[in-house]
């Protein structure tokens, strides 16, 4: 009756069709910038424009004592991108897990990383070790180099801005995290998604849902992507008003800020260590 | 400069703080059901209940071709949970990838799996196997008949329908799987998270995430639930209106409808044996 095997490629068959169709439909509906959210900084960027109609590879870079929904979130959006490819890339080969204990695999590791388009960065409390992690800090300086897109997600901006690419630009992370952003020489920008440029950086974790919509429209446009925000069936309602440090009750604030005390001021540390490294004045 | 292992014991040393204090404000707070979704069917739930105070542990069924972010959006959500130990387990051992090819490694297989007090039950394509799957179906079928907290996310519903305990239950799926509940003798609920007693469903893909704080409440109270959104960020800003059948535009609806169509035919197929099989007049 049910046939394993018959169902996967009935499946398979009906994505590369969704994929065709929502490329056609994008196609005909050419690039609008009209559904960037309100207040996030819109900057026409070449470096995506440029991969609007070419197959592209995408990466993402993962790493133990990551937070997975960084990663999981975005790839649950960017791997239904039609004509991608996307590579996990481990910062070391084999498993490992996330903070929180999930397994993580990577299909290759940093030293076979092919050409990217595209490199996405998570965070999580694993991003202090990569913060000191000179080929990974190499890798993200050579592609943004290149002018290539690259999309931050939570505390993967703080490993950008250990890689030295976030002087000068807009940029935010998660929101214990935000006041750190000077130390790198970014600007920081009270926004959930933040474009500037051929840089795209989303606030705290769950954001990187938002984000890796916004990368989609920009590469392959808002039919595309509102295509897979149905699939997805993407329209949340939070039970709770609890979601940012404006909106939380204050005794959720505190109980939380106390609880990241440690982490944060072991981050401070290293921003500061990663401030002096730059030649960029402590701006506290 | 930067300690990898200290920075990571400072940070479980954080969490383990969060966990403290959001469940002693948790034990302050008690339970409230206020914030259970407008429109979701919210019952008290005795199998929630007596959960409260104690230590749990929770299961994630996982197999292949499913959805990967059926599972890591509870995941991310469940596995901050105080007092709890989260189980990830798998159909079969060893891993295997969803249908977007992300690797995902269960801890245990599902022989192995111990006791149980909460099992959520992910979806996606690989679902049509799992519905033929005896030994996950009288998996399914022996925990709720302990009377135990089930939380299904997207087409999870179709194999919770398979196992025979939908039948007079409210419940909710994907929107692409939603007319078929009723061969499952389910009552279809329109709501992005259900509650009908001890289970819990949530409809497609990343509601998997609001159901997942639904369901913290439940076991936790509301100021762990509420600490839990605001460690993750959870403020949502999706950039486009188009995460539902009804929201979406026309041309994007029909698009990713006739791309689901294969594999909503087979679906189908398998529900109305299914209906067969439970003795179900079909509804169609």
């Amino acid at each position: 009756m049910i046939d394993d095997n018959g169902a996967l490629r009935v499946h398979r068959r009906a994505f590369a069709q969704l994929s065709a169709l929502a490329l056609s439909a994008a196609a005909v509906g050419g690039l609008s910038t009209k559904s960037v959210p309100a207040g996030a900084q819109a900057q026409s960027s070449d470096a995506f424009a440029r991969l609007r109609d070419k197959p592209i590879d995408i990466g993402i870079l993962i790493f133990p004592d990551m937070d997975q929904i960084d990663f999981t979130g975005p790839f649950e959006v960017l791997s239904r991108l039609p004509d991608t490819k996307l590579h996990v890339i481990g910062t070391q080969s084999g498993s490992f897990r996330d903070h929180r204990g999930l397994v993580l695999t990577p299909d290759v590791a940093l030293a076979g990383a092919p050409q990217l388009d595209l490199l996405q960065v998570p965070g999580g409390p694993g991003q202090q070790a990569q913060m000191a992690n000179e080929p990974v800090l190499a890798f993200i300086r050579r592609h943004m180099a290149a002018g290539k897109p690259l999309f931050s997600v939570c505390t993967g901006a703080l490993i950008c801005g250990a890689a030295g690419i976030l002087k000068g630009r807009r940029a935010t992370t998660h929101w214990a995290s935000f006041d750190l952003l000077p130390y790198f020489g970014a600007i920081p920008v009270d926004e959930r998604v933040v474009i500037d440029g051929n840089l795209v950086s989303a606030a705290g974790i769950t954001s990187g849902i938002d984000g890796a919509l916004v990368v989609a429209e920009l590469l392959r446009g808002k039919a595309v992507a509102e295509a897979i925000q149905l699939d997805i069936q993407y329209a949340p309602e939070p039970p709770f008003h609890s979601g940012t440090p404006k909106t939380a009750p204050s005794s959720v604030l505190s109980t939380v800020t106390a609880a990241y005390h440690p982490l944060t001021e072991a981050r401070l540390s290293t921003a500061r260590a990663v401030a002096a490294k730059l030649g960029i004045a402590s701006p506290l």
